[in-house]
């Protein structure tokens, strides 16, 4: 039976494009796990009452219920050691950490300025309102304005992803000869970025365009054919 | 016969004030390895001609010479393996470069603003002639432009130290349970900062300046015992 996964859909329900689904979908592939996905909106909280939660990834593997990107990963680890490993020894699974960190304090917050008003755009009519009026008490203003002028942050964005830039010179995925995990935490907010706007953050001879192209291309291609821009 | 390690020095000799060369002190001692250190200043060029290099650090080991604190760490990985692990398995190893590249182009320019001025003036002065023009050089100001308010640095100096918080506030170390090369990376920039300027650039709540005290603790006080101020 494979293992089921709730997954942030837009109007289009073959849409997907949360950072985090993305981080689990690249990790059930790693674990060579079947997935039946499910497309979920943010209107959709009742039916994940089951899990006592409120946002996705959410899964559930032979009626256990696993949520957060992060404890999904763990689980699947422990639950099937016998699979490839995500994190490829203790010193793998604690250094992984920081790369989550780093994604989800500095990577998606720069990219929100990107993409935010795209995803509105993307989004099911019904999760608009919502999500607009929670995204501007946030930001403290319209999306229009918070996205407004993105090409002339590009540079500043590039720069950002130095660390990166300098690690994939060197070798051709995060965790050395093959991806781990944390290849596919900021592969995933590559991804969000991809499924919702056209606007291309990389240059096509940025070492870190090229590591994204192998994520593309891994798991018989299954991120390049989700529906995306680039 | 113990390691020799070429290890920069100041005015006073055993002021070693390096990041990079913090990096090797722990990673040599985390394998347990006796090291004789050997002051070394920026005009003691001639002293590494030996090993082809002008810079610290560079470690003899029983007669062969490894330079690059990267290139120190992987040496001493595999050559002593029976050895507690710097990266504990594959995936450590793999994942550590990122932390390589995060100091050295975040974490460290970032630092610069802060210490460099109090790096001159701890140098030896035949040192400080060459320090001061190399380095106004690049910045395209003097050091005491470069250095001036540095105290309203500091909350986006913290701000930007926010990966590390959300990992040190779940577990221990960078590595973990239990530290790892890439938490000598780290600890090495602090401890740049650490043995020459008086500022405090850590709050001392902060889950990172916690993580720092336990470094600073470890291998009998090491770093803790090393002439610094905070």
């Amino acid at each position: 039976m494979p293992i089921k996964m709730y997954d942030l859909a837009g109007a289009e329900s073959d849409r997907r494009f949360s950072p985090f689904c993305w981080r689990t979908r690249f990790a059930l592939a790693h674990k060579e796990l079947d997935v039946e996905t499910i497309p979920w909106r943010y209107g959709d909280k009742a039916l994940l009452a089951f899990a006592n939660w409120e946002r996705v990834p959410v899964i559930v593997d032979q009626g256990r219920s696993v949520v957060d990107s992060w404890a999904i990963a763990s689980y699947l680890e422990s639950a099937y050691p016998a699979r490839p490993s995500l994190f490829e020894g203790p010193g793998g699974l604690g250094l992984a950490r920081f790369y989550n960190a780093w994604a989800d304090a500095v990577l998606n917050p720069a990219l929100t300025r990107f993409v935010m008003l795209d995803a509105y755009n993307h989004l099911a009519p019904a999760d608009q309102p919502y999500f607009r009026r929670s995204r501007e008490e946030r930001f403290g203003m319209t999306l229009e304005q918070y996205c407004r002028n993105s090409e002339e942050r590009l540079p500043a964005f590039r720069q950002m992803l130095e660390p990166l830039r300098q690690t994939l010179a060197v070798q051709p995925y995060l965790g050395g000869e093959a991806p781990l995990y944390p290849d596919y935490i900021v592969a995933g907010s590559l991804m969000w970025a991809r499924c919702i706007s056209p606007l291309r953050l990389l240059d096509a001879g940025d070492p870190v365009n090229a590591w994204r192209e192998r994520l593309l291309d891994a798991f018989g291609a299954m991120a390049r054919n989700a529906p995306g821009y680039w």
